[in-house]
């Protein structure tokens, strides 16, 4: 039987996102590595499945779904593969909408502040100081504010929402990880370093974090 | 009877999302203006409902939901307040799916590209070519990748997905708005330029839009 979820991606934070959740589904996947170096996306038969032409992108052949944009992806899948709510939090539910604030969140501020800092420090061709210290200060800032949430989460054990991980942890989890190259050192926040500490030593994200080598 | 909606905003292109999808769907709401160049998103009592200090935020006192980011809100109020459908599209089916990628899209990408862009042409201290034309050639880019989108669903006529409005066009008319301040003209895109100025000339946006005055 060929396996229904293609995914696109790459050892990107963003693409180990996916991979990471999809270990902890326990779901096989088929997954094809797109060389984003040679900009591999932006062929036009990458773009027919993500106008955006950016990485990652997943195609269920059971349901007919193609989906891009990773806070997306996650939601589906946990829509459609962890019918238990193990990893997710039920439709309705005053935590379903905190998981979706924290994965939004995490896409539309964490995300893309993370990846300007990481622009500025190591792909521009000119060093331009006002730019590095206003994305290191807006990146220190949202470390603030995500070690804060999981300080109100605190009586359930180091999760962003409830007494387990969910998407909106895994969603996290993909730029936390990129801060050390910022010479930020995500341990010392007394919240968020236990969380992120725990969480990287699981076996799921050890081999979601494997997936694109 | 007191009304149950209470929404913290004020009149930025993300706040604009919400009090337009309010509109639409036929909402009373109880507006609270946040003075945000008082930076009053930052005292204490609005970070308690949202830990990141930033508008808009929306308390639901018949749920019990408290919910923060842009794209949450829109999704919160379509599950609660949209039973038929009329602006969103039924959790499962492919265009609900294709909804969320356009709404992550909004907020993960067109979103926070926008507001850099903004930043560096009019909040900067100094100007630097490098940033402006950075974020200028990125902002062309999203709305070419949005015009594209508009163009798939053409058979439909002028929305992103489907034969009618959802929280995707609302979503992303926010920041579509905001490109006419940086000498963008967004009538020029083939689709996306039809599909702003209909949108635009709605009752329900032109009410959104009001609603911060």
């Amino acid at each position: 039987m060929s396996i229904p979820l293609k995914l696109y991606s790459a050892g990107t934070p963003n693409g180990n996102k996916i991979t990471i959740f999809l270990e902890f589904l326990g779901l096989k996947y088929d997954l094809q590595k797109i060389n984003i170096r040679e900009n591999e996306q932006k062929q036009d038969w990458f773009v027919k499945i993500n106008a955006n032409g950016r990485i990652p992108a997943l195609v269920d052949s059971d349901t007919g779904v193609t989906i891009s944009q990773t806070a997306a992806i996650l939601q589906y899948l946990a829509d459609t593969y962890d019918k238990d709510y193990k990893f997710s939090y039920k439709p309705g539910t005053i935590e379903y909408y905190k998981q979706l604030e924290y994965l939004i969140y995490s896409v539309a501020e964490q995300g893309p502040i993370t990846g300007q800092l990481g622009h500025f420090t190591r792909a521009a061709p000119e060093k331009i100081p006002y730019a590095i210290e206003r994305y290191t200060t807006d990146v220190k800032r949202i470390l603030g504010v995500l070690d804060d949430i999981v300080s109100r989460n605190k009586d359930n054990g180091y999760y962003f929402v409830g007494p387990h991980y969910s998407i909106a942890d895994f969603s996290v989890f993909g730029w936390a990880r990129s801060v050390a190259n910022f010479n930020i050192d995500i341990t010392e926040y007394e919240y968020l370093g236990p969380w992120f500490t725990k969480l990287s030593e699981t076996p799921e994200v050890k081999k979601g974090l494997e997936a694109h080598n």
